[in-house]
This record gives structure tokens, C-alpha cells and sequence, in this order.
């Protein structure tokens, strides 16, 4: 998707807009995610906002799984994606080993009730609680 | 959509998270807007988030338009949109004299190329610009 100010998507040939600074939530969504060394890790599911103050406290990836049986959804500080425009997708600073350990959830799985679970996930990744 | 934790959307069955202060990006988008007498306005087309600092600059509305003829999209300050659960969309509290004078742009504008777009948006509806 990177360089092309317009795509095709499931809505049509509309504007997806992005700016040196500004991305369009419906092209984060579906994104590639790759490594450090440039290996395809999977693509960004979605992410979350605050309601109130308009922050994304987290994106959410989504790792393996096929046709959606065994997928499984990681979330994380939206501080460790960085955008590779050669890639055209993010790239997070993390190996397959830290990613097996780090929080997950399955598709039945609601933990964002728990309002403990977004601390964690900060804490694993130790990026600052961001509020 | 509100008051449902799964919905059957394009990508299948997915957990469409929200909490109490969460929101998943992908259920703001497309979910309609009313303005206070609950008369519906139009949805959300998506929203622009600032790729440093993870804070949605903008929600973007679709207003009007028949098969995206005619439709024009409508930058708000996130801070205008109220959730209304009982709506099961965002109340904004304009009327239909404030978004015709309101900046918008048609689906072949990239309006975004201009720093001083945003400044503008956030002028039109009083709230301060947040970078």
C-alpha cells in the first residue's frame, strides 16, 4: 500500500490518505508487520482508542494462525511500530521467541475487561502506562 | 452496534472489543452519527491518527451522497464525537447550517497535504489544535 494515495478496498476506490505524519485508521488496519530482518510476522488486526482522550492505547496484531483457526491477537504499544515505507508495513523490534512470550489472546477471549491487562501488556514491552 | 461484544463483519465473526474507556477501530468505523435531536447525519468514514504519537488527529464523517456520488467527507475534532449507547452511534452537537459551512473536501481531494488544514478544522469548531 505505501506510495499510493489511493487503493481499492472492500469500500471502493476511496481516498487513503497519509501524510509524513498522518495515516488513515482503515490503511493501519490489515497492514503487514515484519521484524527487524525484514521476515513478514503478520499484519495489524486493529487497534484500540480511548474513547475520551482520542489515544491509541494499543495495536493489536494478528500472528499465524490459518483461516482464522488458531489465530491469535497480540496487542501492542503503538510506540513499537515503526513504519517502513520501502516495506510498506510496520516493523517491530522483536523476535519470534519474545512474541511467544508476550501477551495474546484467541478470538474468544475478551481481556480488555480487565482493566489490569493494558498495564501488563505495557509492562512486558516496558513502555510507559500511558495514563 | 452497541451492546454487542462479536459482530459478523467483512472479516467474519471477530471480537469487536469495547470497554468501558476502549473503542476498536474498526467499530468506529461506520458507525453512525446523529446529531442531538437524534436525527441521523451520516457515519464515520474512518480517522486519521498521528503516526508518532499515536493520537487520532481527526474522525473523519461521510456525510450524504448516493453510491459515493456526492459524497463529501467532514474532518471533526475527535473531542466532538459523544458515544450515545442507547443510539448505538455518536451524538455531534451541530446542525445541518454548521456542517454545510463546516470544511470538507470530495472523495478525489487530498486536502491532508496542507499543514494548515488541520489547524483550520480544529478552528472551525473551537477546540484547540492538538499539536
Amino acid at each position: 500500500m505505501a506510495g499510493t494515495s489511493n487503493v481499492t478496498g472492500p469500500r471502493g476506490d476511496v481516498p487513503k490518505n497519509e501524510t509524513e505524519r498522518l495515516i488513515a485508521s482503515d490503511k493501519v488496519e490489515g497492514t503487514a508487520v515484519y521484524n527487524k530482518a525484514g521476515e513478514h510476522l503478520g499484519s495489524v488486526f486493529n487497534f484500540m482508542v480511548d474513547k475520551y482522550t482520542g489515544k491509541v492505547a494499543y495495536a493489536v496484531m494478528s500472528f499465524g494462525g490459518f483461516l482464522g483457526i488458531g489465530e491469535r491477537y497480540h496487542p501492542l504499544p503503538w510506540e513499537k511500530l515503526d513504519y517502513d515505507a520501502r516495506l510498506g508495513g510496520y516493523v517491530v523490534d522483536l523476535n519470534a521467541k519474545d512474541l511467544e512470550a508476550a501477551p495474546s489472546y484467541g478470538r474468544d477471549e475478551t481481556p480488555w475487561a480487565d482493566p489490569e491487562y493494558g498495564r501488563n501488556v505495557y509492562g512486558y514491552y516496558g513502555v510507559p502506562y500511558w495514563f
